[in-house]
């Protein structure tokens, strides 16, 4: 307790620069609350135990570390493939200091610790810091320059390098309060801002996340020029007079890195799905911390566009292969969707900045959206296996591309593991957020939250058993009585809003409504911007229970999806539910789920480490020999979408065909 | 009788120059082949009576005409959408002379004569002639540069213009013996050879055909300087510096219209189909008339590549719609099919110009495989509804694209009818060849061919019913004993060779072969280059009676055909056999074929203008509401390719699944 309190003081220490402008919502850190759970606890433990080691040790043997001890000599051959794998480290260490912040381990922290030795010993004496150049800066590879930031624009990811150094650098510092890994971070982006600037150097950083980064060494610094570099770096988009605005190409127009237009200008999300995830969540920081509505604007826009026509049912984006891109409005095929993992974490990145922007619940409704479903679904649940992509549907033999049906233990690029590594141990950080004494509740997941409402202390206490159930259970301690007005998000699939626009609907509302219960007592409630706002003198011990109604809904796809033309897909409460082929006689293609029809569940706790399976009993098409087909009506069992590929290689499918029209003779 | 013998002195006369070195087979002009059969005659027929007519009323109304009206008035706005739109009055021209040459009509004679007016009045003092430019030469559109042959590589098809009027002007020449087009063609064709040439200026012609029009005004006039200019543009090609080889967009390196390399360095079919087919025609033919090896060998390894990685089983090639290009190797999906009747045109002319060059079966195996499936498929039977481009298969409401599903009257792009316009009457000179006194007979044509060998009248006379029957006779009328050899192909098809390559291959053999009787009595006989050699004295009313195996052939694809496996065509004699949803209960993507099965055949004379119709009964799914699906063995009827979409819109396949090995369920 006396450490939680501790964390506390810190933050809100940090966070708070006399008279800086900023989101006027704050979220609540990671560190304030303490997860009882069933479903996020054991994740982040075997993150910890599991993910965490396992990222470390890869680290090595690939030769990660090594490329840090021979920048340090400088001599030898840089040894791995891309010079931005020095990020793997950095990732590793954030997810490593996030989990000391709540899990102290004395061998884990100074394990980090000698990792920070080897990491400054490469840094160059005037902060540079990038072992693809410096341990040779003469045989550089064909994506390093020959003179420093020479490629940044397309190819050397120095400042994305960079970027991930300040992340892990202030996320380390924060966990262990030692400036070790801190200083190298503010060294280094000194040198940025000396070379980046007004008057200086100009480039739109070609991989982003430099931008996030400067913005939280702001935060922990105050230095105003590392805001104003951020800023800059925004501004430089759109700027460059070396592309051809009439290619298609987007590496020759600017647009695969959101480099083809002024960011103020940008409506439609384009390009590389990761970076512009990165992006957006930068220009949100950076929109709030100097009132930039322009900036705002710009990211509303997209934020719409994505919404309404780049988002697939289970949160991901970034539908295109070629380039781990964005695709054309409705471009949302099932057979070949790439919807990369680091994505779906840069979705989860920009959407709770636009909550913190706006107070409107819709943008965590797409951040539960995408992380209960098509994020973890890129972690195995042995923690140490992943998907980079995350699939819509594999049939055995019949892809029409190289989808992955496997998870791996790493990539050649393995950016995605070192992603989810440093995203799960902060994963409680977007259950709250406080805007003066309103208290939001986003996320629900049993715990122990310690808060700080009008001066006072306060703890929140959740007991549910979300997502399986929706009988949501708050218990407010305090003190004294305390008045402050409670905001609980009442998701948008409770409300029967799939998501936010028309790019999906659930098929029928039964118009069973979510209930609200003080003390045992049903209340009126009123909504505002997607929260049910309960505004009272809180006593000791007073509970609130929201009941969501967690029916099976049916959900329909605008019809402006091809693929999903005729099918349906299922989600109960926030999961998206597929059928693998391992609970359904090795097949999941030939499974016929006309609308409407009745579903039972069953909550099975030995099957995939406990999940609420969906059973029903529908027209599945057998085949006898090779000449004969039938149709006959069989138990289907659906599974959530994010547990798939955990019992090895098969069919699965989230999007159904409600009927059969005609079909297609595979004959391979 | 004695019209024909007017002609074959003529056409004698007009290709021998002496001394010039050529193809050593000389082909037989169609001029000197009489047609009697039901499956040509009435093509012809049609053609002159309704395609002919067709093609000129909508050269008037479309504005084509009035385009050299304006020409001719130096005033007024281009009125159609392509600068080549002038080539559409060219090859109708072309069409109708060729009509005139065998079909004495002075009314179409008399208008022919007014539009050679109209087109002589539209051209420049100088020679030059390309109404887009002429009408208005400052307000040109995007495809016209602003100066004279600016744009021909890449966009303005001035010399594609230019080539079309050669190959029409010649062809009108012939067949009437009047100047008045021709020398319109020469006047251009000496500014063309002023401007292009050694020490002048140099172009690779965007649109080849300049060169295949300027070789045929050579063998009119003997004027050495159009040879020398054919081949200058064939070397020209692969010169050019201002192309990117690394881009792979092929505009932007030049393989889009065979620019990438020089003509002697390529090996690989690529680009626009129907500018690959016109090159290599014009290649075949340089290399006669120069003895230029090195060409000859170019083209040798081109063919290679297409029969055995790019050609379709219908003899269409060009898989590609974006470009109507060629794909890569084995890149021939069904769906997307694009198959340009032009590129079919192009590869007739390509493959008749390689055996006049070999004296090879093989390339008159691949000509007799485009001209009865992939070509003419183009045309309907009513000679005036035209496909662009030949589909693969049809899906009621699941195509992948948006390939054509219906004949159309006309395109705004109209190559493909005027070129079919042009083609058809001109079939039965790919008949006959000669080399010295061998005597080639290539296509089965019921027909009285009048020949000259050895200094002496031959008359050859063919009666069969072919393609539908195997029994083809040949009666030889000679007035005294002519000592010659008669080379008669023996299909490949009949000797169990699908295509001269391992791109298809029939299922299985069944050891039947062709037999030959001469006077009713059976012979044993050699074949050469895939010949039947008969060598003998030949005397009045010898008769030969060649008899093919008409059995029904299984065909199945090279596996690296992916759309293919797993699947079976079907192809008697010539034929190749698509089922159409008229004859199949309105479907046909719902048919199984398995290997091995057995066929029966009933010609039906009312049908399609009387074709060979194939039963079998096989397994064919059924959908039955929207739950339940079966297979049942159905009596399925297929008809040949060439005459599907001419009963309405609907399903068509030539490709069947052997079997059942999963489904994909359609449920738009």
């Amino acid at each position: 307790m006396k450490k939680n309190l501790f964390f506390i003081s810190m933050f809100v220490a940090c966070t708070a620069v006399a008279q800086q402008k900023d989101y006027s919502i704050k979220d609540i850190n990671f560190t304030q609350v303490h997860l009882t759970d069933n479903f996020w606890l054991p994740r982040i433990e075997i993150n910890r135990t599991a993910t965490i080691p396992a990222s470390f040790e890869r680290c090595e043997n690939t030769g990660r570390v090594k490329n840090f001890v021979m920048a340090a000599e400088k001599k030898g051959k840089f040894c791995t493939v891309y010079p931005f794998d020095d990020t793997d480290i950095y990732k590793t260490i954030e997810g490593a200091a996030f989990s000391l912040a709540t899990h102290p381990d004395k061998k884990l922290d100074a394990y980090v610790d000698s990792l920070i030795v080897i990491i400054r010993n490469a840094q160059e004496p005037d902060g540079y810091l990038y072992t693809a150049r410096t341990i040779d800066p003469v045989n550089v590879g064909s994506w390093v320059g020959k003179e420093r930031w020479e490629k940044e624009r397309e190819l050397s990811h120095e400042l994305y390098n960079a970027g991930h150094m300040y992340e892990a650098a202030v996320a380390h510092y924060l966990a262990t309060k030692k400036r070790n890994f801190l200083d190298i971070a503010i060294k280094n982006a000194d040198l940025v801002c000396s070379v980046f600037g007004p008057g200086k150097r100009s480039v739109a950083p070609g991989h982003e996340i430099v931008e996030m980064g400067l913005v939280k060494l702001f935060r922990i610094t105050g230095k105003q020029e590392y805001l104003n570099t951020a800023k800059f770096f925004i501004y430089a988009r759109g700027q460059y007079n070396g592309y051809d605005p009439k290619n298609t190409d987007s590496w020759k127009n600017g647009s695969y890195w959101q480099d083809h237009k002024p960011v103020v200008q940008q409506d439609e999300a384009v390009g590389h799905a990761v970076r512009a995830g990165y992006l957006y969540s930068a220009v949100a920081d950076v929109a709030a911390l100097t009132g930039d509505d322009s900036l705002t604007k710009a990211i509303d826009k997209i934020w719409e566009n994505v919404v309404s026509k780049k988002l697939y049912i289970q949160g991901g984006i970034g539908a295109r292969g070629d380039g781990e891109r964005f695709g054309a409005n409705y471009e949302l095929p099932n057979n070949t969707a790439y919807n990369e993992t680091c994505a779906s974490i840069a979705n989860v990145y920009w959407n709770h900045r636009m909550f913190l922007l706006h107070g409107d619940s819709k943008y965590m409704d797409v951040l539960e959206r995408t992380l209960y479903n098509g994020l973890i679904s890129g972690v195995g649940l042995d923690g140490k296996s992943f998907f980079y992509t995350n699939a819509m549907e594999v049939r055995n033999g019949f892809s029409h591309n190289d989808i992955e049906r496997e998870r791996s233990g790493w990539f050649q690029c393995s950016c995605c593991p070192t992603n989810v590594c440093r995203f799960i141990p902060a994963v409680p950080g977007y259950m709250y957020a406080q805007k003066e004494s309103d208290l939001y509740v986003n996320l629900f997941i049993s715990s122990t939250a310690n808060l700080v409402i009008n001066n006072k202390p306060v703890q929140v206490l959740q007991q549910n058993n979300y997502p399986w159930e929706g009988d949501l259970r708050f218990t407010i301690q305090t003190a004294k009585a305390n008045s402050f007005k409670l905001l609980i998000r009442i998701p948008g699939w409770a409300l029967n809003t799939a998501v936010p626009s028309d790019l999906y609907s659930f098929q029928k509302n039964t118009g069973v409504k979510p209930t609200i219960k003080i003390n045992g007592e049903p209340v009126t409630y009123e909504i505002q911007n997607g929260y049910a706002v309960i505004d009272r003198a809180w006593k000791k011990n007073d509970e609130v229970l929201v009941m969501l109604p967690m029916e099976i809904r049916q959900i329909i796809a605008n019809e402006k999806i091809k693929d999903n033309i005729g099918k349906l897909a299922l989600q109960r409460g926030p999961i998206v539910y597929c059928a693998e082929w391992a609970d359904n006689n090795g097949k999941a293609g030939n499974i016929i789920i006309p609308a409407g029809g009745a579903f039972s569940t069953e909550y099975k706790p030995m099957l995939l480490n406990g999940v609420m399976t969906l059973k029903t009993e529908v027209p599945v098409v057998s085949i006898t020999g090779t000449e004969s087909i039938t149709t006959e009506r069989k138990t289907v069992t659906m599974i959530p979408y994010y547990s798939w590929a955990n019992r090895g290689k098969g069919e699965m499918t989230i999007w159904f065909p409600s009927q059969i029209k005609d079909i297609e003779i595979l004959s391979k």
